[in-house]
């Protein structure tokens, strides 16, 4: 492609709302334009890096045997009414109705959409497993929608559909699905982490995420110093604490402790560690129709992980309370505790069963119980992980130390059990000729997002660093000088050698400055920029490597085979 | 693939709807399933043939210099507002508000979009031409969706569209697009015709239709027996008649016809030939906010066509009247004529100007004129071309003779001009530094119409037959007995070289009956099933061409080379 004819507005502004490097960069480059919050227009870089994306996920799922296909973006309601999912998805769930007053929705994910395909038309175990996908565009109205093509409303995704008659095989096609995912995203050049995650929401046995390491992520990791555990910090756990602080010896009592709230006044005033105080973190539960204020109970030097929360209350979501609403419930601010606690329902942290030597809240204001043991509960209270792991503690797996890392979630692959082909069910006839649901796994991956990803994990002050297998163009050929006849001619060349051997190029023909071209072509982030300038003459081009910034100078009749040699 | 692990339920039933081959085929064969009304899922045959087409528009676009995008799918009404097309556009653009209740639609083409893309951004005429494309997901709300993927509301289309500093440059590209499409089409395998199209309703200064050529084609096209030209009826024009019937003679006179009111009663009364009556249609136009009644007069040998009349009147639709909405009107059903005509605005068609000898309603109950002169007329009257043209008049470039025939619209392409430009003021400087609305182009083409239409014209009562460029696979081996060894060994053989040779090919290895295999190679419509029988013994197999359904008996050595050199 000439540069001069190709449609590449760079700017030198950033959209205003514009915080990460890869929703400045992919504006400014000329990649993408905002059409409203959270709507983009993939321009024609973008539109090529997509298409890069998507044909390394084509040709790795095909190696699997998964089969593409392509389902309808419009989807009746009735479906979603099927699954029970048209209440859960709340208003991320796009509906209208259409010109005869049916309900219809803009698909976020086609879980019931592909099972209504299959159901009927798959009948025999003989005909499983199955594995089938699509990449298409999404749409969820998100309430916040935001960072560029990282969180969009309308996205492309590739998402796949499995079918089993049996868990195990469920199993084997989830690992698979991993390893083909980590194909991909090692084919596109990017450092990443398979991690343990949260689940218990959309149901289901099991599921990983892919997270593409990157200072801007928005998901907090946790991963151990010595083996592969690692997990998103909502679904991560740690081993039993080992280096134990030394308990506070006391017998049970009940202790004045006026004005002392929280938890460091607590330790302070009774000059012990916080692991032997217990936090109480009251919320409101939301279920599908109803909601209620719950306890949740952990050691002082914990913190509630939310998601763990929810899964541990099958809520629909989680919100704070006010002091006024804990007061209206007889409960007082400050001071509640698990001891005989009748006044709302409660679940209290793993690592606080058969705990003892602790201080809580004694349910009176200004007063807390001393010398606690836990144990008197063991059979009466319901007890959950639902404490966040903290940089430090023990793996669950080894003996190593667990540390935090931010990643960009890509990919989530799902064993979803029956869930769906139940609800809407969907049977196949087992060896026994017996009716039986199928056995489903989830899988999907970001595409529009993995374009940001690449930029968030590769880019400089400059711009974009595309790397080899996600490049819109591999080389860029700028002529420094385009009056200067030799260097045009040498320049154009190039462009044809390189073009007649299917290297993907870009010939920057314009009439504009060397500098300008070249702040152009950082910001753009080709891999490769030969630059034909004043050294011609001398009988050398120079390759500009995008990534170590590196200049060299190569002799112009070595310049073909210099650079198809590095791409 | 293997036909065991392939995703292709073929069954007997077709749809209850399904009326057109392409509908019913693609349905049985496993291509397409219904979702609702105009709502398809393209299975895994169907999404390889879209990518086939895909490949081939790609190819063909790119060579042209045009480049890809992919635009929003939703869309801000606001862009339809300044276009004033919301309206326009009526119930067939769906509409939807999000959750911050911002109104949105789903494009079904994005001439207003792309200006929103382009302005601003493209500010010079250095910069221009500009040719941008996408293949995407459309949205029409039709009214009456039907044929399966002839005539859907969720389909796949590419559009393209030019930006141009000049009118003339605007014809080259118009010229060039006419031609990409043409390859395209060619290479599909598809017998097609390039058809003068009406332009009135989007405006613009010319467009032209391709038409695929299939009996069931919704439109009728005009061709003409000598030269190139052909026409959508809806836009044909003729050479004024050379054989024109010998003149009734008489002078000008009221003369009573009691209850004759028909053309037909009216020539058989005065024995004359229909081509000198005058026949009125009498039509409720309807404007964007208004509606009135007009008469159309035409030779009582023509018919009206109405997408003429609806260009004559600059209106949105017509539709009928009753007698009792023309009685109101002070007019007289089968005895209105054009002379002193006041009571309605009317339109005569233009090969009646200065007609003479004519017989027409004299606006009074019971009587005609005889003898009339139109040539009266001439400067108070508004002439036009509304007349329907007839198999057998002449063609307008030529003396050949017009016929009709049926065609399918794949594809449009459109002088659109600076409507769009200048209603959302996209402006660029030309050479003199002065602002100047792009001129522009648009171009369509209906990417799941196709796959319809290309079993519209090849199939038989058997099923699809794939064209080379079209198939989903190329070849089909057929193990006829699965429990033979030395069958299953050869068909394994076949397809592993055949997928070494990167022919894109099927093993159907299932467990079923020969005939039933047959019958449903037949229904997918494999270009060549290459059948492993009882004669390999014998040291032969059979290729089955589908389109010709010949067999011929291959020595199975030869068997590769003989496929590899067919296809």
């Amino acid at each position: 492609m000439r540069r001069s004819k190709a449609f590449i507005p760079t700017t030198k502004e950033a959209p205003s709302d514009a915080t990460l490097p890869s929703h400045i960069f992919l504006s400014r480059a000329g990649f993408i334009t905002q059409v409203a919050a959270g709507l983009y227009n993939y321009l024609p870089l973008a539109k090529r890096v997509i298409k890069k994306i998507e044909n390394i996920i084509n040709e790795e799922m095909t190696k699997v045997g998964a089969q593409e296909v392509e389902l309808s973006f419009v989807t009746p309601a009735e479906l979603w009414q099927e699954s029970g999912r048209i209440e859960k998805f709340g208003k991320e769930l796009l509906r209208f109705h259409d010109r005869k007053n049916n309900l219809f929705v803009l698909g976020p994910t086609h879980e019931e959409m592909m099972v209504d395909v299959v159901r009927n038309r798959v009948t025999s175990y003989k005909n499983l497993p199955l594995n089938l996908y699509q990449i298409k565009t999404k749409f969820r109205d998100e309430a916040r929608p935001r960072f560029g093509l990282m969180r969009g409303r309308e996205f492309i995704m590739q998402d796949a559909y499995s079918f089993h008659a049996t868990a195990e095989d469920l199993d084997r096609e989830f690992d698979a699905m991993e390893a083909v995912y980590k194909k991909i995203l090692t084919r596109m050049g990017l450092d990443f982490r398979v991690v343990e995650a949260d689940s218990g929401a959309i149901g289901g046995s099991g599921s990983k995420e892919l997270m593409v390491l990157a200072e801007s992520g928005e998901d907090t990791i946790a991963v151990c110093s010595k083996c592969e555990y690692g997990a998103n910090i909502e679904a991560a756990s740690r081993s039993k604490r080992s280096n134990i602080p030394e308990a506070p010896e006391a017998s049970f009592n009940k202790f004045k402790t006026p004005e002392i709230k929280t938890i460091d006044e607590l330790a302070e005033f009774f000059k012990i560690d916080p692991y032997y105080t217990v936090k109480c973190v009251a919320k409101k539960i939301i279920y599908e129709d109803a909601s209620e204020i719950v306890l949740f109970f952990v050691r002082g030097c914990d913190n509630l992980q939310e998601v763990k929360a929810i899964n541990a209350t099958e809520a629909l979501d989680i919100v704070d309370v006010t002091e006024e609403e804990l007061k209206e419930r007889g409960l007082v601010p400050g001071f509640i505790g698990p001891l005989d606690q009748d006044k709302a329902k409660h679940v209290i942290d793993s690592d606080l069963k058969d705990a003892t030597n602790l201080i809580c809240g004694a349910n009176e204001a200004d007063y807390h119980f001393i010398g606690v043991d836990l144990s008197v509960l063991s059979n009466a209270a319901y007890f959950a992980d639902i404490a966040e792991v903290n940089e430090g503690d023990i793996c669950p797996h080894c003996d190593g130390e667990l540390s935090f890392t931010k990643g960009i979630e890509v990919g989530h692959i799902f064993k979803l059990g029956t869930t769906y082909s139940k609800a809407l069910k969907a049977e196949f006839l087992d060896e026994n000729g017996k009716a039986q649901p199928f056995i489903m796994g989830t899988y999907g991956m970001g595409v529009s997002r993995l374009v940001a990803a690449v930029v968030e994990q590769h880019h400089d002050e400059n711009g974009c660093i595309w790397t080899k297998e996600t490049a819109p163009y591999m080389v860029n050929i700028m002529i420094s000088n385009i009056k200067d006849e030799a260097q045009v001619q040498a320049g154009e060349q190039l462009y044809k050698q390189l073009q007649d051997a299917n290297v993907e190029v870009m010939l920057d023909d314009r009439k504009e400055r060397f500098g300008f071209k070249m702040k152009d072509a950082e910001l753009i982030g080709f891999p490769y920029t030969i630059v034909i300038g004043k050294e011609l003459q001398n009988g050398h081009v120079q390759i500009f490597d995008r990534a170590t910034k590196e200049k060299r100078d190569i002799k112009s009749e070595e310049i073909f085979d210099k650079i198809t040699e590095l791409i």
